[in-house]
């Protein structure tokens, strides 16, 4: 089933076409994206780890097509296609390596397969990459020749783009940034990977929901814990909830998520120096539409500000991201559309 | 007074030749530098800060025509300077804006004040970054692609290059390594530059003096606390030698710098991923030549491979930096050759 978008028309749409997939744990996204940018239609279906890669690629080919032709578009309008996946890997060489999102899928082809059953050159990225570039492509980061951008939500994902150059590292392990060390001491939080005192460890859902069982069994008399005590399970939208409607405790957590992650965004700050810092994810609190979202983005901004230098904290941007789920094939699409025009030019 | 290094001598110097300068608190270094990244000659003068950033650019010139005469070379054979200063600064604009250790030098346009005095155009870089160049050019970093240095000493200094891209940052505070955060406790240790935390207030000469003096105060028996007690200022010199000579603390806090700059260095693996990451500076006790140098080598080692991922761990190359006091010049030079280069393929 094509989600039409209309973000633009195929008539108004600018040539050459590009395709976007962004393969998560639980869904894969496809869309098409025009040269500019935007987005002409978009589908997601389920990612289906248990029957394996293969039939993920076959099942992304098809849809592909079909999209096409719904679209009444000819298959070779789409010239090249950007994969995201969740890492690890191997980038240069195209290999899924051990995903833990995707335990049975292991040192799988996926560039190769999928761009032999497509027919179509594949450029190959970590998810996270492939959202900060959308973002740094046309989303809020595309004012900026460089940006960092972290995706708050199970985890903390990041991407760093410095001027159409993603950072993958030599390794495939490049803007791994919910994993960089915010406490050292050997009583610091553990992290979903296993390490201590990673920023993963503190500002991500999960962090935030221990934090708050923390919380509660030490302090009585917040909403949040008579919400709990009457059977709500702790779930970061009950905390944001709890906040909203005044709950001391709940808006400190979130407040203390910010602060982590301030603490973090400094330290990537004196190491790219980007432009902007773009948060996206699910864990917003609201985002822009919602004065918990606006706090929570003040007080991010205030950390930073307390604590870089004053250059950094008279010029750099921190804000939401814009493109929300869209952003990963999107972004695929646009590393995609990257290779396709230097290739041309070469 | 030319110091002939005689690693090329000028009959086998492969032309075009570029001079770097690396301007530090003290002394400014200027050397003479070939197309392959070999040493011609290398000068040190006083920097004089007293006497203004007007007087340094003059004498600087003259001594690159001295240079140039004193090895018997026509004036034209250096095409192009690489100058490195300290910061802050505004790396687009050529500007150094407030360098703490040149206080009087404010807001000066060192770039195009250097080039109107030489007649040759300047590139100007992060003296971290120059540093960096440097190793990555003809140093330990010249079998890489990507390389990160720590420049251990007073501070910590850092420079960061991806496939020839150094990483200056938007505002020119990219590669400040020595100011991650690596604990964002209230009580952390206070950095040079005022804020709490940064890997400079842990792993510098400073630092650990700091940490002596304090476990003095706790601790007695130790052969460190004899020498201060006779009257020997504590530097970290003193230091190795007595955890050379076998003192169990003043191994402690050599081995707690080591600790302290491995947690550093994984964060900056999981934002850059770099091919390999130098130490360079004078603190490094010793180096390869020295046992406890080598000790405090595989310290680093092995705090990284604790607490990095399996890949990193497995592929990682740590190492001391081999250019001395000399990669500053040489990278600027090195600086100055891809600009040059550049220049003529355009």
């Amino acid at each position: 089933m094509t989600n039409r978008l209309h973000a633009v028309d195929v008539d108004n749409a600018e040539r050459p076409l590009f395709v976007g997939v962004d393969v998560g744990g639980t869904n894969t996204k496809i869309g098409l994206v025009d040269d500019a940018g935007r987005s002409l239609a978009r589908t997601s279906i389920p990612t289906e780890e248990e029957k394996g890669p293969d039939d993920l690629v076959a099942r992304t080919s098809s849809t592909i097509k079909q999209t096409l032709r719904e679209l009444g578009l000819a298959q070779n309008e789409a010239v090249a296609i950007g994969l995201g996946t969740p890492g690890t890997m191997d980038i240069p060489a195209g290999m899924m390596l051990e995903p833990p999102n995707l335990p049975h899928w292991r040192n799988f082809p996926i560039r190769d397969r999928l761009s032999e059953a497509s027919g179509r050159p594949v450029s190959f990225a970590n998810d996270g990459n492939a959202a900060a570039f959308g973002e740094y492509w046309v989303g809020s980061g595309r004012a900026f020749p460089s940006i960092i951008m972290l995706t708050l939500g199970t985890g903390v994902g990041g991407g760093i783009i410095i001027g159409d150059l993603s950072i993958d590292g030599e390794h495939s392990h490049g803007s791994e940034c919910g994993h960089i060390i915010i406490d050292y001491h050997d009583d610091a939080r553990m992290c979903s990977c296993g390490q201590r005192g990673h920023i993963e460890a503190y500002a991500s859902a999960t962090a935030l929901v221990k934090r708050a069982e923390e919380a509660l069994a030490k302090k009585s008399g917040s909403a949040l814990k008579k919400k709990i005590e009457a059977g709500d399970p702790i779930t970061p939208l009950l905390i944001a909830q709890c906040a909203e409607q005044g709950d001391k405790l709940s808006l400190e957590l979130v407040l203390d998520t910010a602060f982590y992650l301030g603490v973090g965004i400094v330290t990537l700050m004196h190491t790219v120096d980007p432009a902007a810092v773009i948060l996206g994810g699910a864990m917003n609190f609201g985002g822009h539409e919602s004065a918990l979202g606006q706090q929570f983005l003040d007080r991010v901004r205030e950390v930073v500000h307390e604590r870089t230098f004053p250059v950094l904290a008279k010029h750099i941007v921190i804000d939401f991201a814009s493109l929300g789920g869209d952003a990963g094939y999107i972004g695929a699409a646009g590393i995609a559309r990257a290779a396709y025009h230097k290739a041309k030019r070469a």
